[in-house]
Parts: structure tokens; C-alpha cells; sequence
């Protein structure tokens, strides 16, 4: 029901997940929900409990609201008599949906000490048992029915796995002893230069832009529409941290000539002088140091730049001559291209860190590693209309004053994303894995 | 060379201006700088003096930064070693060029007590006379090299003109005495049913955007390109008061699902109950005036409502079950029409004020009355670059968080406008004249 | 050698404590820190992690706080070269001693997840071993030095269990489940009436005032001097609930001719509309409920209030024709008196919660119950300065804008209260177990 | 009838008044109403127009405002049926007496614009002309009733007499021009090395403090009462520029032990570096010029500092290992002083900036050139009531939070002061020309 309207294709989605196996599905949710707990377990309940500032939210808080979830939309649904699992739960875990009632205070999410972190978990095998007995058992129209609901309630609980990683760095970059959310795997070799940054041209024309094939999509990702492109270029990789250093030797947090008003207001009102989570090298050298989720080390020139906000990706493009990529622009370079990179694999293995990217002749590092900055505020497609019903409020009511970034990062969950995927963020943000891919006119 | 740079067609337009008569160049500087003086022969030097908030300007700061203008981008471009008329102008009424030098900070403009009015007159009187000299006997190399710039520095004292009846509003409507700027003529004859809403179609397809033709034109106008449009339904006219009175009887500040969340954020913030300068009817009725240049009288419900913000608008327009029109369906529609509308002409004779659109077939109202919001936020157009120097801060750095607005109003001096004009605001402001009309997808 | 200089008797306190038993200061020693165990043991970890607001701490920083001051100001002064436990403890656990170096932002105190809750009970046992050890082995010389700061770090830790409930409150009155800290013992029987308010005399002349005699005090309650009291008569009892109702059904938050300016401000600013953790009876009767540490109850008519800012005690007692007691007043009643009263005796049986006080002849309920507000600005007595060393700051630089509050409440420990004993908060602050007993002259 | 309560000594005061003669009477209220027109003949209606900050109130509102003060409190009082000049100016020129009615939010005040000066002033001539007539034929008693109000009418235009200067030495520090509200008279002569510091004993004990003669005084100043005052001696003159100078090179502004905590919050937020109106002289020598009504020159290390806050006074009293004096200290050295000094006699002639203290052996400059911070909050004398009716708002609802002043200052007009007069301000402000003077124990 949600992707019908969307799309404006309405019979090929009910058909296809018909088709789906409900152990593979009942895996699938297994394996997502399993996701968050390894995330999770190497925090302690405090690490869980705190909300930095109000953008962020405690991982307990993150734990139970994708649980509330698939509670509300789902099991409520499904079984519309279902009380609560806790009377009281519905209003500490709904985050922002009207349709739902009302609501905790988004920036009041952290003085939840109670419920403890114990009946969090209680809840979460409680909606979790359920779910896997009605993904067993249940009727298959009543599964054909839910099953676009459950694909938005495991994509939503694997942004949410993003979330936690981006608000847990965002708390401990916060504490004077600035903890490692788990160790480096060992002193990382010195990556050596950066490859070459390349220009790709793209001749321009009309191109079909959104998701339109089969599979899931986020409502806005649709309608799959026309749009008409100029010729550009786009560059091979992201912009490298060496690069960035070098804009900043050239004064580029000090010259307003080079940002946008709003961009410069804010670089003065934060005292910004670097991407976030750069702290000074404490040798007098008057270096930098980087700060991420396995501590402080060394900033690796070769990798690429990342926690930059879009003012800062906006005045590096004028810096360097260039300008960002449109988000069409982008999608269509993108929509060629496997949808492989440095994504979130497991919390215990991965790099937890942008990785810099290979030699190539054709644009790499598209998807993984950082989100890139687009031009292009978030808007709706032309003849979008967000889902009837209370999960149209999941993106539509957001498109204004934010900006789209694509392509997703290494703390992205593998397989989450589309080449059509329109993340979105204030011009102002830093604590998303956002960094910058330079285009230019041809 | 201002224009150059934008159009891509450097050619013609230096070619054009030469061949302007030096007397009519004379007169039309004289007849805009008259303007600015008759709307501001109303207004006591206290009157001129205060800034009632950040975004509003004294009266008096207005009338020296439009002369400073000249000064500035004209007079002591044309003679480079020539002394600013007052060693401290430069910095007190610099708006936000960075290229021009450090500047008395915005939020303070209205302390500038000193230099009194007489001496702001003063130097009016100086720069006019240099120019007008300058304009007579200056080489023809010399006029055509300073054309460009003219054109923008009578453009810029009309915008300047704008805003200072924006702001008198402004600054009068937190006075509880609530003075007119001027009387109302009479008492208006009720101006009876608004004209019937129609529906206009547009094909869509590829259309052609922006400013390309002869003529002065602003930088953000251009350059001309290549448009995609679906197509859509246009309204034939603007919302009226009337229609807005329904929105609110029917909860329309008081719904969350039909507002974006940063305008419902908004809303709440603000306590928002109805357009801005609306006032209640002290009669214990529940019922509403409105507060205007010419004092405070009953709601014509067959005028447009003005003074609304970009939230404002979005949510009616969802609930009218509509939505606004992108800024390029709006240009798409207007290309076609001549430029004729309801303008300041002079403030003495004016209406002051929004009035009805007349009864028609075809879309009607586009010109003046109410600045129309578009769903567009303000971005350069595809191939855009500022023009060099200082004036290339005139438009470019501010397109980021802002929306497009359109047609212009009853408060844009007659003459100023163009199909291709781009006005712009943040999306929670209201005290431009700002108003809506409605779109729809085919 | 900090109770010399402030009391000017150098020779009386030092001579004093040598007398002491070693094996009763270590049961002392031991009995105070575990009292802020037992008070901990009620709490998880997340309840112990948060921060409500600025003025509040977590316990956990409450729990390292008053272990740190144990180890900086006796064990590292005893050994010069002993090393901090951790090296990032000092930073962390100092709270505004500029003389102990740099300090976490007290407003970011709740951001501090690690150290987890274990290395900080760690760090207690090992601070705690070595302070058992030094208090049995000490030489005379160095016990006898060490005693007066070993007093003051043993009245601190009284002073920070009793913030700990403060705290622990205010963080549990902002979760909509509105915990309780403990559950109360069984339904409390209605109390009955309040004891009838009684009206004693006091004949004024000079009095001395401060701490004088031998024994612990803080240096603000010295030097002892006199001061010159007019003759002023004291209520027997604190203002009761019921009293309070009184005030409110006559309209006492809607009348600013009943407050001081700065408190009337408040009132519109914070919406005040009742004591602080008053709540409105769900009942839609218009009544209220109590919320405290044993959770949300009727109000009892004759237990005191609880929870007022001083400009609310100011207010009643203006309405109520009367005033406050200047501390002197106060004092001068309080010195002929036991210090008894319901204090904090162990968190698991005491009420938690103030009591009516008894009927009696003479004025009761001084000690105990609720801090009661004076109308005296906390300031320096006559001759007053602050110890030399680090520890002069512990009280001096408070000195301005804060309010006396007087006799200790049913959240301060039993034996912590003297009769010179003086608290200060400032005049908004509200959490507290702050209550109001008037006087008024003859 | 506003006396008599106050001073507890009903008989004395209405009869006096009864002997004034009306002539003279007359001739007084000329002369105090004219004074407050001298200080505004220098200012243009812009400068009389601007509110620079809440604090501070625009030169016309206080013109306004004091006029409303004798309309409301004598016109209206004696003649109850008398109509207001204007319905609207008790709303537009009540400055805070809630007895009266709503008034316009002070933070506004530089918002009405409307009505202009000549209405202000025309108000002003209609007030007059009836007060003039008033005080020429009123009934004995009627103006025996009227004199104590009529008092503090004139006292009342006083105070503002003194705010319009230190309104318009705020607004004018602000403008980058840095206007003169007067040229000095001539460069000053280098004023020599200052009077040596002299400490001058006092013995204490029990002392008379507060207003009990005959003739006026605010109703603060009383009731008269007994304070116990031990042995002290106080400074024979205030601290000047030069040894101010001395604390900053000492890091005075550096040191947070040096300052109440409170304080050094206020330093570090508001970045001070040195007193008010002290501004960096361009030189690059790093040295200090003071801006003042006679617009900027060299600092006179003779004269006394001035535009400092209480946070200031206290920490220089610490650095220089001394104190500030009690207000009863104060007092009790000012009571045997003749009140002579340097006060404002005429803004034309007047050095409107403090001058140095003459070399002396007693005790100078007790009067006039700079209020004294004492160490004394602002709170009721024993036995205090404010007068009943409205004008009991005047003084009393100010006491919490304020300290208290003494002494004038050069912009005090002559002939206002009393040795008991006791003005009063927040510890943070800064922009009364408030200075300090040292006392110490015996």
C-alpha cells in the first residue's frame, strides 16, 4: 500500500514480495535485529543512556523506538485490538510520527532513565517473538499485506544502526578521555598518496531519475521522473583530506569570500576551523589529529575528508573552482554503477572509518565511505505525494531547508542503499560520515 | 561587465546601453531617487531612525546605503583616487559586501543616531549632483563601461524602496497607537465575491528559463536554460482572504499533518493564529481586522492574502488538496503575459495594499499585489557564476536556505519587475507582501 | 589550619581534635561514605549517569566528586608526591576549584559515560583503603593537622547526600513514569489539622551570632559577633500546605502587587503556578497532587511546603501581612534549642518527605523538615575571610545574589546541622526542600 | 501621607511642607522641569528616539515619562474626574507601577516612534501649565496633601535627569563614530599625581542610620534605626584610573581567584577587559583612552575609575587586600559631611566626567563624581513598609539581587542628594558612573 502510491505503478509491488520466502524473511528480520544488538554491545548502560544534544538520541532510546516500530505499524496493525506491551511505551518511543499521539520531547529523550536498559531488551525479545510467529504463521494476504511495512520497519531500524554509530561518536568526542568505541585493529599503514583526481564527463540530456524498478524504495525516491541535464563533469573520488588541509592552509575558514552568507554566519557563531572531530595535535606543532569511533590518531591524507557540513563542502567547491553535483547529477553517474563500497559489515571487523579510495579510470567510491553533498535541497520529486495514513509523515513533512547527500558511508549498513537513495541533512550539520565530490560544467 | 559574465553573450549588451540617450538616463536617475524621497516624506527623522528587528533597516540607513551605492560602485570606480564624502560613511553603510570592507553590524544599524538626517540628506545631495554630472559629460567609453553597474544601482534603490515600506509596516505595527503610514482614501467599498478560482493547463515539456533577451536583468536570473516540466494546472488567481478565513475555521493552525515540521516547529514557536498583522477584532466577537500602510480596517475577503510565510502557504496548500507551483511553472505561465499589474506608483495616490484580481478567463494577478511563494528554494541556475568583484556578492551568497518568491507587489515600484525575477526569503518570514496561488499536477 | 583563620582562635581547634579517637574517626569516616552508598543503591546506572540541567549532577559525579576531594585535599597533601588514582580524574572530578587546576564544564558533567560506574566504585575502595590506613597510623602531628580537613571533606560529603536526593528528584520529575525513588512505607494516614500557628517573642537587643564555640563549622558561619536585633516576634511553625492552598485560591500567582519584581518576572517567565512538583490531579477536578521521592500523592494540608523559591516565600509572607526572619532573627531563636529534628536517617525508612510539625507552646519544627528562607542576602559576616589554600574557595566566592536558608531539612543528615549553619541558594531556585516560616516585628 | 508611614513620625512631616512658600514652590518645579530640557537641547529627535538595550530608555520616553508621573500621581489624584491628556499616553509612559494600569513592555520603549517629540513636548507645556496653576491656587490642605508626592515628583525627574545622561553616554558608545554628547571644554591640563590614599578610623559601635530629619527622602531611606558597627577604617578617597591600571597590569581581569564566582562568569562571558567606555587606543601601544560625554581622550590616573560593576569594585578590593565598605559604614562616615561635591549643576558648564580627589586629610569625595559600591545588598531597612498605594511600588519591589551605592556621582544633579540616599543596581552593570572606595578592619 505504501509503494503503490508512490510509484504510480501499483501492481507490480504487491505481486513481487508474494513471492518471498518467509524464512528468508523471518532471517532477514532476524539477522537486522541482531544487527543493532552487536552494535550495541560494546556500550555500557550509561553509554546507552546519555543525549548529547538534541539532534542526538541515547542508544537505549534508538533500541526502543525501531522496537515501537514494528510494534506500532505492524503488530497494531495487524491485530488491532493489541494493547501496548507497556501502556506508557507508546508515548517514551513514538519520535515524531502525529498520527500516532503525542510524544517524549525530542530533546528530553535522554532523561529516560527509566525504563531501565534490562526492560528495553524485554520489550524487544516480547515485539521480536511476535513478530517471528506472525512472520511464520500468517495468512499470506495478511503477509503480502504487511510486507512493504515490514521492509520500511527494517530499513528504518538500519538507519537507526547509523544513527547509533553517529550519535555515539558525537557523545564520546564529548568526554575529556575520548573513548574509543572499540580499539583499531593495529597502527593502519600509512596509505600512501591519494589517487589522482580524474574528470568524468557525462554528455547530459534527459535522464529517468528516481526508483522505478521492483524492490523496495522510500517513498521519497518517487515518482521515477524525467530530468533534463547540461554536460558535466564529475570527479573520479572524494575530495581527500590532504586537500582539505591544503584549502585550510590557504586560509579557507578565514576568507567570507568564499562561503555563503549563512555558511559564514555560522563558521563565525562555532568557531569552526576544521571538519569536526579534528582536534590539535597536543605537540605544539600546531598539527591536527582526528578524532573517530576508534580514537585518535592520525589524519590519513589519502582518505577522505569527512564530518563537513554542506556550508564547508559548498566554500571547498568555490575554493577549488568547481562546484557539488546536482543530486540528478549524481544519480546519473550513480545508476551505472554496482552499488558496492565501504558499508557497515560488522561493528567487530570493520574499518569504522572512510577507507581511501582504489586507482581507477571511472568514477569510484560512489557508494560507501562518506555521504556526498549534493546541491540540491530536499525536495519533493515532481508528483510526489507522501503515503496515506501515519507512515506518510516518515519523510515528506521533512522537505524544507535540508540538503541532499548521496551514496551513503561506512557506517551504513551493507545493503541498505539505492543509487536512487536521497539522504538529508541542515546545511549547518557535521556529526553524519558527510564529505564532498567536486563537479564542474562542461 | 556585470552582465556578461551571466548571460554568456557578452557581445550584445554593451552594444545596447550606448545607444541610451544621456537626458532620459538623467531623468530616470532623478525620477528613482525622487521616489525614495517621497516615500520617505511621510515619516519623521524618528520614524527614519529605528530598526524595530535584525532583518528591517532604519528608514535613514536605508536612504544612506542606497546613496553609498553610487558612491561606491559608480563614482569611485570611475575615479579611482576620489575620498569617500565622509571618511566614516563607508562603514556604516556597507550592507554585507565583503569586498567593500569592514561594516557597522546589521542587528545595530538603528543606534546610528548620528549622523542625523540633515546630513544623510546632505550627502544625497552631493552623489546626486556628481552623478548627474558625471552622467552628462562622462566619455561615451566611460557611460557604456558604467551602464551595467547604473542599471543595478537603480535596481537596487527600487528593491531599497520595497523594503522600506515593508519595515515602516513593521516597525509601526509593534507601536500600539498603530499608525498609517498614510490614510486610506476613503472607506473602501466592499469590493463584493471574489472572482471564481479556475484552473489554467500548461502542457509542459522543455521550456526556456531565465533571463536572455536584451535588457537589464539581475546575475541570479540567468543564465537562460533548458527547463523539463510536467504538465500541471496553474490557478487563475491568487488565495483570497476569504479562502484563508476557511483554512483557519477549519483548524488550520492547529493540525500538525498539513504543516512541513520545521513550519509546524514554527507554529508553535511563534503562536502563530493567522497571517501576520492580523489583529483581533476588539468587539469580543472572535473576528479579525488587518493592519496595513493605511491603518487598521475590516478583512476583504475578495483580496489576496498577503503577508504569510512559505509554511504558511505549504500547508494551505495541502489542505486545499493542492500545492504551490515550482518557480519554473510559475515563469512558464508568466513569459507569456505582459507585465502589467498593481505596482507603486506613487505613495500618495496608491491603494498601499493588495486588491482583488478581476474576473477573467486566463491566469490573472501575476504582477504585482502579492509576491507569490514557489515550492523552489533559491539555487543558482545550472551554469550561474557571480560576476566578478565586489558586486558579485549581490545575489549569489545567499542562495541557500531561502525559497523563491514571484510577480511582485503592490509595494515594488512599477517598472522594476520582470517574467524572470527572483525574490527570495526564508521560509518562516512574513512581513514581505507575500501571498500564494495555488498548482496541481495534471 | 583552615578553621584558624576563620574563627580567629587559633589555639581552641587544633588543641580539640587531637583528643579523638582514632578507631571513632575511622567508624566515622566509614559510617559518611557509606551512607552515600546506601543512598546509590536504589539507583541503576543510567539513573546514577544524567544530568538533568546545569544545576544538577549525576550521582555517579557525585559519587567520584566527594572521593576526589578525600583524595586531593588530605592523602595527595599528606604525600606530596602521591600520583591522582587516574590522571584524568582530577579534570574530571573537581568541581570549581580554581586553586585544583582545570575542571569538565559543570553544564557537561552528565555527558561523562565513562569512566563506567565500576571504575569510579573502584576508585572509591582504593581511596578509601589508603584513608583507613592514614587514619590508623597517622603520626599525632600529621592526624592532628589533617583533622580539620578531614571534618570539612566529611561535612562535604553530608552536603553532597543530600544533593544526590535534590537530584535524583529533579531528574525523576522530568519522566513522564515519574518514578519513586522508594516506595512509601503504606498510605499515609491523613494527618489531621495543622498545629495551630503560635506567635513568639523575641525582646531583639544584641546577640551573638556565628559559630564560636569549640567543634566543626564551615567558615561562613564565623567570626562570631555580635549584632543588633529590634525586638521581632517568630511563627511556631513552618506554612503548611493548607496555608499555601489558601494563597493560591486568593489568587497569589496572579497578583504582581504580592511580589517582588525579579519574582514576578519569574513567575510569568516559568509559568509558575503552584510549588515546584505540584502536579494537577488527573481527576480534571482542578486539584493537585504531590510528586516526591516516594512518589505522586495527595497533598497533605498540615506538613509544611516544600519546594518554593524565596520570591514565592517573600510573596506569601506579604500577603500573609508578615515577612521573613533576617537570619540573625532566626539564629537568635534557634540557639537555645536542640538541634532535633526529622532529618535524613537512612534512605530506606526514613519519610522522605517533610512532616506536620507538633503541637507545642514554644517554636518548633526549626531543625528538620525544610530549609527555611530568611530575607538575608548570603554575604560575608564582619571580619570574615576566607581560609587561605585551595579551600577558601569553598564557600567566599558564592557570596552575591544567593539567600540564607536556614535549620536543615528531612533530606539533610541526621547530625550534619548546626544552629549558625548557613545555606544559600538563589532566589528562583526551587528544588531544594525549601520551605517558610514568618516573622514580623512588634 | 507617603512620608508618614515611612518614618513613623506622621506629625512632623506635613506640617513642615505647610510653611513652603508657593512662590518658591513654584519656582522649584520650574527649575527642575527646565533642567530636564537643558540636558535634552544638545540631543537631535533621532537621539532621543533610540533604546539601545532594555536597560537603557530613549531621551523622549523619559521627557514623556516624568510629565506622566505629575499628571498621574498630583492631576489626577486631586482631580479624580480629570480625563488623561491623551487615552493613550498612561500606556505608553508607565514605567512599571502595576497600581496603574498596563503599560507598554519596557524592552519596547524605543518602538514608539509615534508620538513624535513636539507631542512630547506639547504634553509637557499641558502638564506644566497645569501644575503651575495648580501649585499657584490650591487649598492649604490640598496642598499640604499634594507636597509629599510633589516631592518626589521633582526627586523622581531627578533620577531621570541623571538615566538621559547615562542613556545617551550608552547609546552614543555604541555608535563608531563615538559622538560627544558636548566637547570637553578644553584639552585638560594634566592633572597632576593623585592625593595620597589616607585611611581614616572610625570606632564603631551603635550608630543612627536612615532618614529621620525633617524634609524629604524616598521612603528606602528609612525607617531610622540602630546598627552595631565594629571599628573600621575607610579610604579618604576613591580608587582611581592609575591604580586601576595597576590591577590590570597585575591581571587583574585574568586571575579568577580574585573574583566571586559569579563575577568571573560574567567576565569570561562578556569578555571584560577593563571598565566600561575604556576603549583600545589606535595607537598599536596597546594602551587605554576613555570615552565619555565629552567624547575620547587620555585616561587622568588622578581621576577616580568609574563604570565599573560591583564584580569589579570586589575583585580590585581583594587584590588590594582590602574590602568594600558596609552601606552603614558608609554612613556613618557621611553623616558628619557637608553634602558638597561634584555634582551636575548645568550641562553646559559642567566637566560631566569625575574629577580627582583634592588633596585633604579627612575623608573627600564622599559626594558627588562617583556612586559607591558598597557591600551591602539592597533589602528593607528593619521595620520597613512601603507606602501604601501605587507609588508604594517605587522602591520596594527592587530589593533581591540589587546592591546598594552611595555617595552621587557628577551626573547627579545638585541639591538631590543625601548622606542616607541609597541608589541601587545588579552586580553586572556597568554603564551608572558607579566607582568604588576601600575600607578595611581594625
Amino acid at each position: 500500500m505504501l509503494d503503490d502510491d508512490r510509484t504510480g505503478t501499483p501492481a507490480a509491488h504487491p505481486a513481487e514480495p508474494a513471492h518471498a520466502d518467509r524464512d528468508s524473511l523471518r532471517a532477514r528480520y532476524a539477522a537486522v535485529r541482531k544487527r543493532t544488538e552487536d552494535l550495541a554491545a560494546r556500550l555500557s548502560p550509561e553509554d546507552m543512556q546519555v543525549q548529547p544534544r538534541t539532534e542526538c538520541s541515547p542508544t537505549k532510546w534508538h533500541i526502543a523506538h525501531v522496537t515501537w516500530f514494528f510494534e506500532t505499524f505492524i503488530l497494531r496493525e495487524v491485530f488491532p485490538r493489541r494493547k501496548p506491551f507497556h501502556p506508557d511505551f507508546p508515548f517514551l518511543f513514538n519520535s515524531y510520527y502525529w498520527g500516532a499521539g503525542p510524544r517524549q520531547p525530542r530533546p528530553e529523550r535522554g532523561l529516560l532513565t527509566r525504563p531501565p536498559l534490562d526492560d528495553v531488551y524485554a520489550y524487544r525479545r516480547a515485539i521480536d517473538a511476535d513478530m517471528d510467529r506472525l512472520l511464520a504463521i500468517a495468512e499470506p494476504d495478511t503477509l503480502a499485506a504487511m510486507l512493504p511495512v515490514l521492509e520500511i520497519g527494517l530499513a528504518h531500524e538500519e538507519q537507526h544502526q547509523e544513527l547509533i554509530l553517529m550519535d555515539i561518536l558525537d557523545l564520546f568526542s564529548r568526554n575529556p578521555l575520548r573513548p574509543a568505541y572499540r580499539p583499531a585493529e593495529a597502527a593502519p599503514a600509512a596509505s600512501g598518496a591519494a589517487a589522482a583526481l580524474r574528470w568524468h564527463e557525462h554528455p547530459g540530456g534527459i535522464v529517468g531519475i528516481g526508483h522505478g524498478a521492483p524492490g523496495f524504495a522510500f517513498d521519497n525516491e518517487g515518482p521515477r521522473h524525467d530530468a533534463l541535464l547540461r554536460p558535466f563533469r564529475i570527479a573520479s573520488r572524494c575530495v581527500t583530506n590532504g586537500e582539505w588541509l591544503a584549502f585550510m592552509q590557504d586560509g579557507g575558514y578565514e576568507r567570507p569570500d568564499l562561503w555563503l552568507m549563512d555558511g559564514w554566519g555560522t563558521v563565525q557563531a562555532e568557531g569552526w576551523q576544521a571538519p569536526e572531530y579534528w582536534v590539535r595535535d597536543g605537540d605544539g606543532g600546531g598539527g591536527w589529529l582526528q578524532y573517530g569511533l576508534t580514537g585518535t590518531g592520525p589524519i590519513d591524507p589519502a582518505a577522505p575528508v569527512v564530518h563537513i557540513s554542506f556550508y564547508e563542502a559548498d566554500a571547498y567547491a568555490r575554493w577549488a573552482g568547481a562546484r557539488l553535483p546536482t543530486e540528478e547529477e549524481w544519480e546519473a553517474v550513480a545508476a551505472g554503477l554496482p552499488v558496492e563500497g565501504h558499508f557497515l559489515v560488522h561493528p567487530a571487523r570493520d574499518a569504522l572509518t572512510p577507507r581511501p579510495a582504489p586507482a581507477a579510470v571511472g568514477p569510484v567510491q560512489m557508494f560507501g565511505d562518506v555521504w556526498e553533498w549534493t546541491g540540491s535541497p530536499y525536495r519533493p520529486y515532481p508528483g510526489y505525494r507522501p503515503p496515506a495514513g501515519t507512515l506518510g509523515e516518515y519523510n515528506g513533512k521533512f522537505m524544507s531547508s535540508q540538503m541532499v547527500l548521496r551514496g551513503g558511508c561506512c557506517a551504513t549498513p551493507a545493503g541498505h542503499l539505492r543509487p536512487t537513495y536521497r539522504n538529508f541533512f541542515y546545511p549547518h550539520e557535521r556529526w553524519a560520515f558527510s564529505g564532498v565530490r567536486l563537479a564542474e560544467d562542461c
